[in-house]
């Protein structure tokens, strides 16, 4: 069967191919006296606070699991909109905000809606495989522009400015970003948006890990620079609700009749479900759950990174956020033995029993050299995980 | 801000509008001894019966919410293909099932991974106005080929073969379909998929509402026929489950890699509580539930269709499935001194207080002559709709 263009440019995850590698060896020790420390999962090991479940129960047997609107619960809109003022001190209309099935339709949202057949999108490598993909199913070209720790694995107004071209569109950035946990600086932002702004074109902000910031510098959202920023947010990660499939975007408001359109015939609506679920997210009670979670998270971080640096990966740039740390592994390879990430990935993976990413799958620049450690894990798990490693490589 | 041409072809819905409109004046009488009946709605009365809520209450509080395999939970696509072999006496293997985020996910991938920028997709008019726009979303182009009564308001093989062009990629058709209730005749859609297959095209079924049919002639699914027909069904209209957002499709064999690849990429997974819950429609005590509701829209439309009938509406052919009726208002409208449908249906919303959907979302054949009624009401919701309108037009 003849299948799209597209379809053929939308690639697999190598990822998976690791992941599943990693499951059968670890199915094999689980009972020995090394099992499998997963640090490859980039998926938060919480689930949904006591409030926000027993949210989703009631609405479930109150029958509240009709359609809703397409652009989301009302009541939703509003309590997202309350947050960005207590949390940001911005002010961003309900009106604004747009509730959609996960991250992933609002990336595929936005995409369908702005980018024509051709279009260009400017993007940092190494990042998220899948932003490329959004852009790809729309019929875009994702540009992934070389980026090293000088600028924290980021875009720099520079680099936009020269790689602009005829077809580009925009620029999709992600801050803090899978897989570095490094976050822009808000300067360089500026910057960069000022100029895209300039050409006419679109600044798509992935902000999905923004509330699992570590670092005040870097904790601030793209929506303050003016209203013209597309933000892009899930409740999958700092708010622990993955498999509930929500998330939300903030648009210009020129854009939302747009993309109601379009999600009221390509979606229909998010998960009522999750919707009512999520209204309990900002509940005094489950924030405080959240802030625990977060510093959960730092400390692991805090706990990690030094770890990884002792057993010999280089970590060039500590993480501000999200639960990644981009760990580079030149000197371990050359001390197993071994030619670059993928074949340390699985080395690691056969002798420590500690699964992890190697670089592949983010992109090109130098990620032969890189690995991505998920730290999505308790921090028993974690000291394991340094102890080996340290036993391994030194 | 410049927006994509494709999302310029997504047109909304008028529907909407007259829903908006109805809603409103609902609000003025809803205490008046005249409350708004709203047959406008497609979407059923009923929602997930008890076994169905338990499932999804124990998966939250068990924390079974994170993200599952991108084509669904194993378990659940084995409970598919079994209730296949139990309904259908059909073999269908698990892996050419996949779980998707709706019908509306399934159409979306299904569209995405098989139509190239410019591909036209041959579809009855009338037809539910989402299913033209999976085609735009690809890039690809709407064929609308005007059907009557004589076919059910169907394709047939000839007016396939007629109009299929250098750039034609397939059918789309839908069984029972939205708005008409009425199913493609068997031998229809096997000479038309045969003479599809022999153009080396594809034939995407929508069966969506195929559970809810009354007429043991058109209750057959497509998926007889051989295993490269495309079905794209959905948990919201038998099981009733709208607002959890789940469906499947069933696909080629060799389809299977490629969906799976787009859809780790754009959509993640489905709904992990969703997928908990679904499990338990396929228990013996859900099924039981389904099937009286089933008798129950039966009972409707053989209350109903005729009580139009004498209220001065043609129903040109009696629906077999789904809950909607397509009546002809031509008459009525001579009556009322109204033109066309969509006159007609706020004429009727405004002296009946009966909200109904007028044709003009469905297409262009003849729609102007006929209006949507949904029977997903109750039968007391029915008999006053329809004693107001015999008042009103006899």
């Amino acid at each position: 069967m003849k299948i799209s263009q597209r379809a053929h440019n939308i690639t697999p995850f190598y990822v998976m191919e690791v992941g599943k590698a990693a499951a059968e060896l670890g199915a094999q020790v689980a009972d020995s006296d090394q099992p499998m420390v997963y640090l490859n999962i980039g998926e938060p090991d919480f689930t949904a606070p006591p409030l926000v479940q027993e949210a989703a129960a009631r609405a479930i047997h109150k029958g509240q699991s009709q359609y809703t609107p397409a652009l989301g619960l009302t009541a939703l809109r509003e309590r997202i909109s309350h947050w960005y003022r207590q949390r940001y001190a911005l002010d961003i209309a309900p009106e604004r905000i747009v509730v959609t099935a996960g991250a992933s339709a609002a990336l595929q949202l936005a995409c369908l809606a702005l980018i024509e057949a051709g279009d260009e999108m400017l993007m940092p490598d190494p990042s998220y495989p899948c932003n490329r993909h959004f852009v790809s199913a729309a019929d875009g070209r994702a540009v992934l522009l070389p980026t090293s720790a000088a600028t924290r694995f980021q875009l720099d107004a520079e680099q936009v400015r020269q790689a602009w071209g005829p077809r580009t569109r925009g620029v999709l950035l992600a801050s803090p970003s899978n897989p570095t946990g490094s976050s822009i600086a808000p300067e360089v932002l500026r910057d960069i948006h000022a100029f895209v702004q300039a050409r006419g074109g679109i600044t798509l902000v992935d902000e999905i890990y923004l509330p699992l910031s570590f670092d005040a510098r870097y904790g601030g959202t793209a929506l303050a620079l003016d209203e013209n920023v597309i933000s892009i947010n899930s409740f999958s990660k700092y708010f622990n609700m993955t498999g509930w499939r929500l998330g939300w975007m903030v648009l210009p408001p020129a854009l939302v009749p747009v993309i109601e359109r379009l999600a009221q015939n390509l979606f229909i609506c998010p998960s009522a479900i999750a919707q009512h679920a999520a209204l309990a997210c900002f509940e005094p009670e489950s924030l405080v759950v959240y802030e625990q979670r977060r510093s959960a998270f730092a400390a692991r971080r805090d706990f990690f990174v030094p770890a990884l640096q002792s057993a010999g990966l280089d970590v060039p740039v500590v993480p501000d956020g999200a639960f990644y740390v981009w760990a580079d592994c030149s000197k371990a390879c050359e001390r197993l033995g071994v030619q670059g990430s993928w074949d340390f990935a699985y080395e690691v993976m056969r002798r420590a029993h500690v699964a992890i990413t190697p670089g592949r799958d983010f992109g090109n620049a130098n990620t032969a050299q890189f690995v991505r450690f998920s730290t999505a894990s308790s921090m028993d798990a974690l000291a394991t995980a340094a102890q080996r490693l340290t036993t391994l490589l030194t």
